[in-house]
């Protein structure tokens, strides 16, 4: 928290030092004039809601007229928040699952951040769009192809916008990829990989205090994600949690924008990961009752991503089984290839790395750098996963002011959350390919890439 | 050459001071009594047979009477390297396709090594069988699914064996791998990776004379692997070349022994990697004839086999395009992972490695060192592909000593051949799932793992 006061005070520091045109863009767009904050609602204010709320927080250009949540926790620590930082006092919509309605009543609000369990996102964000409120939705935005569709035909009846909020995107190293791919260093592009690869076991279980471990909780008796995150596991085998890998794979490979995913395979291991873990756990073992139930979810499941203009992309779920974090990064084309990542970096490129040897990949990291991050670097500091979550953010919040077309819009949202109900089919049928419906009704042939290239947000 | 000879002469003084236990094993085996020799005949001396001829003539149990081949120029640099070492004088079979038929007819002959293209493997090996010759068959043992019924049928009715020679089942950190599995170490298997990631295009395209590079032709104004192999790239979309990959995990996930390949999925992507080459090279360019072809091969193909067992294998065919020679791959399981390559090494495993971090896995690889290198490591110096070839062709050399079971058997030729047809088939259907046969006919239910049990061979 310490941090983010911090990060207030270096912002007001600085504006008055005279750079309040690169920190406050916003002197003259659309219907926001000079002095005009932009007017961001909550809709789920837990542990990522509050990521969100403290960047929008410490945005001068913003103010947080109202929250809703059902969990009395959740509102009282967002409360300490917003005091902390003090922000004029918000109203709460609290009570019932429905409260959120009453917030996009509200005339005063212009942009909502919804971070809610996943099976909200979709009714939601369909309510926000009807309601005007320019749409912030966690990933994934849609659990069933129908919400999918429901999501991108309510952006085009009301015409109001929705970005799906992938943090990943904005990460230092995918836009330096994403700008290497742009300025053709790896020649025609062919394949990648990506996926979330992640061990999971202590946030889908724990004690129903702690947001992470300490038992071999969930539902009910658990605490933070563990209450709700847990059951797809249960019930579901599917890629459950495509987009921070394919959203960053997306942007590099046009999709939407001149391509777009065609078709998936998707295989599943049997799943045993979170079976061993309770019977290991101290708090399990073969007499809890969470040892008798049989996991539906895969421990690694694969899907093969086809691409119109003839790429596969491999994304790999892998969630279950003890493992270092990573997003598994790898772009590759006609000139070479980078894998990228927290524990690998690594490239390769005819005629300039060394004969069959990969190169560290810093240095062009360094040289390709986004410039994005050269500008906001150190606004960035501090603001959440890596300072990617201020860059998300604040597009997020640059894009309502100016009341245009989202960076990641509502069809980034469709297509990437349909890999979930995709590659469940698939897995259901051995493996059968599942064709993506075209979401953008075929103007994904003359869309133009509009995913970060530009400079200001 | 110098280093083979050098080699032998260490052979010839070890020995001498004593270790003659270890270094000719085969003083009483089944059919062949003391000082009598291994009587081994070579189908095809190219390059690769040259290897395999070089490995055997430094073996002190054994004898070459006769080698078969269509090329004088491999005929040529054969004999001198039969001359080097001192070796009796061989007889040649040349003249024609069919001259290899006389060599099996001879009685003088207990095993045959077979190097020759790929479309003559089948035909050769079940000529082998039927003449009653130990057949060793280089990779892949079989083009289509009759012909890997061909081997197995072969084999059940002759009674003869046939040992598939993938040598990366015997390198070294495969088969510490094995150990670990089989101790283990990873507790129960769930997923692994593999596959073929190799920069072959100055394999496939050379300038006549030498073995790679220098221009871009193949077919038969090319010298080598281009004469051949680059005609497969031209005609199938495929993963051409699965072995070296899926024979190491084949072993680990004790296929055809207690488990087995059912299905797999393929996506290949464009083909665009060749045709990129040959317009970049100097001795190429648009008016080059070979810059008018169209391939049929796609850049990089993935497959997804899953196992009876419940596992999936991931295998990469990835040989169009500039990158470092990998054959990437991983093994998973409850207990922890581990990335092992040339150029990644590294393993996480529960409870032992540092929280959510990679540890380098050298010091596990050496733990874990099979019984195999830890007897033979001096022996196996300098004899090809880091010393892999050595253990492939002794026990080859083994195995037709004692006539038993192949270490890697005909139902692995079959079961790990299949791959190229049933991949073929799957992308030609957009990845439709594709069965794999079960070419133990149900024998793999009982069948208990014999690769790799033993520390003799």
């Amino acid at each position: 928290m310490a941090e983010n006061i911090q990060r207030r005070d270096f912002i007001k520091k600085t504006a008055i030092a005279g750079a309040a045109a690169t920190l406050a863009p916003s002197l003259s767009f659309g219907a926001f004039k000079k002095n005009k904050k932009v007017r961001i609602g909550f809709i789920g204010i837990g542990y990522r809601g509050r990521n969100h709320l403290n960047n929008i927080l410490a945005n001068p250009d913003c103010v947080v007229p109202a929250i809703a949540d059902i969990d009395p926790e959740a509102i009282k620590k967002a409360q300490e928040m917003i005091k902390k930082y003090d922000a004029p006092k918000v109203d709460v919509y609290t009570g019932g699952d429905y409260a959120y309605r009453d917030l996009l009543e509200r005339k005063d609000i212009d942009g909502v951040i919804i971070s809610t369990p996943w099976l909200w996102h979709t009714t939601m964000a369909v309510d926000a769009m009807k309601a005007g409120k320019y749409t912030g939705i966690e990933v994934s935005a849609a659990t069933t192809l129908p919400e999918c569709w429901d999501l991108v035909n309510t952006h085009e009846k009301t015409g109001t916008h929705c970005m799906i909020l992938e943090n990943v995107n904005y990460r230092r190293d995918v836009l330096a990829v994403l700008k290497m791919v742009r300025d053709g260093i790896f020649g025609e592009t062919v394949h990648a990989r990506c996926g979330y690869l992640h061990d999971l076991r202590a946030v889908k279980f724990n004690d129903g205090v702690n947001y992470s471990g300490g038992g071999v909780e969930f539902g009910k008796n658990a605490h933070a994600e563990a209450r709700w995150r847990t059951q797809h596991s249960l019930k579901r085998n599917a890629d459950l949690y495509p987009t921070h890998g394919v959203g960053p794979i997306a942007s590099m490979f046009d999709i939407n924008c001149g391509n777009r995913f065609t078709s998936l395979v998707s295989i599943a291991t049997k799943g045993v990961g979170l079976h061993d873990y309770i019977m290991k756990h101290p708090e399990g073992g073969a007499n809890h009752p969470n040892a008798k139930l049989k996991w539906k979810l895969g421990d690694v499941v694969t899907t093969i991503i086809s691409t119109a203009r003839g790429e596969s992309i491999v994304v790999t779920h892998d969630v279950n089984l003890p493992r270092p974090y990573s997003l598994g990064f790898r772009m590759q084309g006609t000139n070479g290839i980078i894998d990228f990542d927290y524990h690998t970096r690594r490239i390769f490129l005819e005629g300039k790395s060394p004969n069959h040897s990969w190169e560290e990949a810093d240095a062009y990291l360094t040289k390709y750098d986004h410039p994005l991050w050269k500008r906001y670097e150190e606004e960035a500091k501090g603001s959440g996963h890596g300072g990617m979550d201020f860059f998300l953010d604040r597009a997020f919040v640059e894009a309502v002011k100016r009341n245009e077309q989202a960076p990641l819009d509502v069809y980034d949202a469709a297509s990437w959350s349909a890999i979930t109900p995709l590659s469940e089919r698939s897995i259901a049928n051995n493996g059968e390919p599942q064709d993506f419906p075209d979401f953008t009704r075929g103007k994904w042939i003359n869309r133009k890439p509009h995913f970060g290239v530009r400079d200001d947000y």
